[in-house]
């Protein structure tokens, strides 16, 4: 266990404007919290970064309540049960789920969200917030479920070097897709998209021939897009769908999550003319299958047939700064921030 | 039959930019044609007007080949047949397809598309452009089968007056919806839709409380949103979807289906928080049912169940002008002009 006896916090200091900074978080230090009746205290390890968490502070907050000024930053944690008057977590037990920045997590287990308790495993603890987390599956809900992915098809995924676009390329293949081609920024990423993450090539949106090399790779058409991005990138892949093509709008990094008005699809026309079907998930709908959606990538991962990849950072302190690089990252994987290591 | 010797046409003279105006079609006349071996002689008697014709205006045609410069304009129309050496017409028959502006076309019954004979019914000949045409059939499948609406389903209509918006609120209300809400532009034409055409309620989209209106008729938002108008609207609807709401894109009244580029949905991306399901759809693909959906709508007009409006002009000299008017018509119902009594 960490010798940490204050409980370090990075707190909302004001709702971010345009792209989130640094500087929209405040440093404090308070007391390490007692948790009361049937509630659980958890010392926290790992911190995940999505690019939801821009969302949640914003005004509305999107699906979530929004983060108040003044509260500890919500993330997608890892962390060690330390003491609970809870019968389903002992101390000791190493938890996921919605957590905070700060070091010290009080929980309730008859929340909406309960922390799941992470049963022992053989692979490392990071990869319950990456290729079994948020990212890892919501690829595989929405190449599966959402796009319906199937034998024969032809399938584009932006933001292929992503925490969820990393995946989602092998959940494809998994699914019998004929070609699968990852879209990512500048030479190095998409190297990395055909050679690690096993994409069958990939497309450099910065490239001027970018539609010239979509129609090349996809002469029929695009089955399935799923789409991280939005955009311009959205538009383009709107006038190269196939008839009854399927998109996933499950991001727009191309806005950085901003507050400012979204680009909405001026093509979105084709959604008609194409007899397109566009659809958004939310993993809280697969609350029921995670376990079936964890255990089909870790059977992909034991295969060879799943990169796993993370870039993980270490330091409370990085914690903030980190989260701008999400939306400018050059890493490719899922970003993390390591607070601690277990007891 | 009709005593026109000549074959008058309204052919196009140049691609309209912008809204569509008179001016962009020339009037001419020719021969009757003579019908080859296999082809079939119609005489037109009524043409149906459609959104989609001024796309088949545009340079790419949408989803069809565009019309060309110099060519009749393509209209969905009913007719009659002169002269056949196709086994499957005879003289006299009445037939509804893809015709043009001139009063006699030619055709092939082994086209993608042939024209379809009429068989004898106890109905309005023009029915089969409207109720029983692109829009009925429209609105049919667009409700049960793109928004598969059901038993308590709040249902949302734009363009409620038009040739598909008028009949989509009574198939609504035949899957079972629980409230059936149109959306149209003026005092008058709300009142229509209440009063004639069955919906529960009407919303003036000129009016400031627009939004507002909607949240206090649909407070659990709306399950199935049926948008003919795009624009802002579409944009309002996105931020009243219930969660799992669906949305059909079926036209976008609002562009006046002009060249310039179209106001893409911004508030797209409560397509992914809120898990929506948005989907085009084209008739086309329903060909083998067309036939199913035109007896459930004539089951539900026998029963009083769905309303039947039309707004019929006479005479081919008005075949460009009536056009424009599909865009700012004041009339509810099926726009339609009628240039010959059948024979």
């Amino acid at each position: 266990m960490s010798d940490v006896t204050v409980n370090r916090q990075w707190v909302l200091a004001r709702r971010p404007v345009g792209a989130v900074s640094v500087d929209d978080f405040r440093y404090q230090e308070g007391e390490v919290p007692e948790p009361g009746e049937g509630e659980v205290l958890v010392r926290t390890l790992y911190f995940g970064y999505d690019a939801s968490q821009r969302i949640w502070l914003t005004d509305d907050g999107g699906y979530m309540r929004p983060v108040g000024i003044g509260e500890p930053m919500r993330t997608m944690g890892i962390g060690q049960v330390v003491a609970s008057s809870d019968p389903g977590y002992r101390p000791g037990d190493l938890v996921e789920g919605f957590m905070s920045w700060q070091d010290y997590v009080v929980a309730r287990s008859d929340g909406p969200m309960p922390l799941r308790v992470l049963p022992p495993a053989d692979f490392p603890l990071s990869w319950n917030l990456g290729v079994f987390g948020v990212g890892g599956l919501t690829a595989y809900f929405g190449v599966t479920d959402g796009l319906k992915v199937g034998p024969g098809d032809t399938v584009v995924v932006s933001a292929a070097t992503g925490a969820t676009g990393s995946v989602a390329g092998a959940v494809a293949r998994a699914m019998g897709a004929k070609t699968v081609i990852g879209i990512a920024g500048g030479p190095e990423k998409c190297r990395w998209v055909v050679e690690e993450a096993g994409y069958d090539a990939a497309i450099d949106y910065r490239d001027d021939d970018f539609a010239e090399r979509l129609r090349e790779l996809c002469p029929d058409g695009v089955d399935a897009y799923f789409d991280n991005v939005g955009g311009d990138m959205l538009d383009t892949l709107l006038l190269h769908m196939a008839p009854h093509g399927r998109v996933l709008i499950c991001g727009a990094m191309s806005s950085g999550y901003t507050d400012v008005q979204l680009q909405g699809p001026t093509n979105y026309m084709k959604i008609c003319t194409q007899q397109l079907t566009v659809r958004g998930i939310l993993l809280f709908h697969y609350r029921d299958r995670l376990a079936e959606g964890a255990r089909e990538l870790g059977q992909w991962v034991r295969e060879g047939r799943l990169h796993v990849a993370e870039n993980i950072v270490e330091g409370f302190e990085h914690a903030p700064g980190l989260l701008p690089t999400l939306f400018t990252g050059k890493q490719p994987g899922k970003l993390l921030l390591k607070v601690a290591d277990p007891a």
